[in-house]
């Protein structure tokens, strides 16, 4: 299992006019955490060479306290190989040093060639998690 | 159990890099099924004179085809009061005569006063709710 | 010269914190009026026939009153060729039946190829204009 | 005049397909600077305790070079008080060490009260803004 955090701000586009984050957008911050993970690198040479992507096939998220304009948070994110075809992510939104997360939930994503169509994880992701998950 | 179906039309906006509808972009789908399905107007009232906001507690989606740029679509919008303080939104995205959903799921909506405190879900809600579940 | 007005609904996802639509906002309206003005149809073709994606060049937007959740507004939408490589737009979002526009602003458009370079206005775009432009 | 530089990383969200960034959403990354320059903690005060917001009165922007995916960005700002209700900023995004920015502009800004009628610049930003231009 190899994991990462990743910090995030809160900015007006992100609030809504109940004055929190609109929900949509803790899906944006859990995506950034998994980019920085994989490696944006990895991601835009898979993406320019192979033609193959990343797709969310699933998501779960459970919403507890809201985030407002200013915080800095903390996106944590684990990932497990899942199987051949699907990485299997956990990820919460964090206030710094508090005792329980703000939004947590699963995202399972697969991947895809530039017809759609369903491939394995490539091995350039495999071996990126291989070494973020040293012991 | 009442029930509607709104048509949502796929802009540039809504893309991204793969060439299909960023995931996050079906939670707002969503919500603009149930904001017409309560009634815009009912929510602005709501908000304006009691301070009552609807927060989104609990989704899970599940992304089966891709929408593209051009797309118009429908959002399908069940909802049951399955406590005095939630209501559960069964929620899809479907292609006009398609046999299955391309996108589906449920999203769980409670209620909170102006300082966020939990609140019983308005009686002008479940009203508005028991008028559209005719028999 | 032609145009067209395109009615938008003011969602939960087009506020922030202020209580009304987050200004970045306008420029989406803004761009789905183009979009029915041009005819999705024709750009979704243009794009995946021949490769040709419009491109914003330039944009001036003042914003006179603040849209809320729940209106119900028009983008009206005019276009002139202003040379073989551009078309201008003048857009403006309205309350219907108010005296004058709550955001107004004009739009800059060149194409591009494939590879990003610059091409000329296609002609399935100036027919289509040609044919608004009735007298 | 008081200036700064903010980095902004593209991510998925920000793209469309085009392959490249969305363009309104350069107006987000250029409040992301502005939010910056005046000090997040200053501008949640304001809002919280006087109620006065900042509102994006016109802005103009020139799109010249796209940004993509994994891009790691600067987003220069410079702010000038135009006069007692008005801030004028010159915003741009660049590569860092290129030439010319990718997309700059003008954005200015006036604040309102909670009840949206428009109020002199606050104390508290001119004097952030005369802290940060020492000399």
């Amino acid at each position: 299992m190899a994991s990462n955090v990743h910090p995030v701000r809160i900015y007006y586009e992100d609030t809504d006019l109940s004055g929190a984050v609109y929900h949509a957008n803790y899906l944006k911050y859990f995506e950034r955490g998994r980019e920085h993970l994989l490696g944006p690198d990895v991601l835009v040479r898979l993406l320019r060479d192979q033609g193959t992507a990343f797709v969310v096939y699933k998501c779960e998220v459970t919403f507890k306290e809201p985030a407002r304009l200013g915080d800095l948070l903390e996106v944590r994110t684990t990932v497990t190989l899942a199987s051949d075809y699907r990485l299997t992510f956990g990820q919460a939104v964090w206030r710094p040093g508090a005792a329980g997360p703000m939004v947590f939930g699963t995202v399972e994503l697969v991947c895809v060639d530039a017809a759609g169509k369903l491939v394995r994880v490539p091995a350039a992701v495999t071996e990126q998690l291989a070494k973020l998950t040293v012991e």
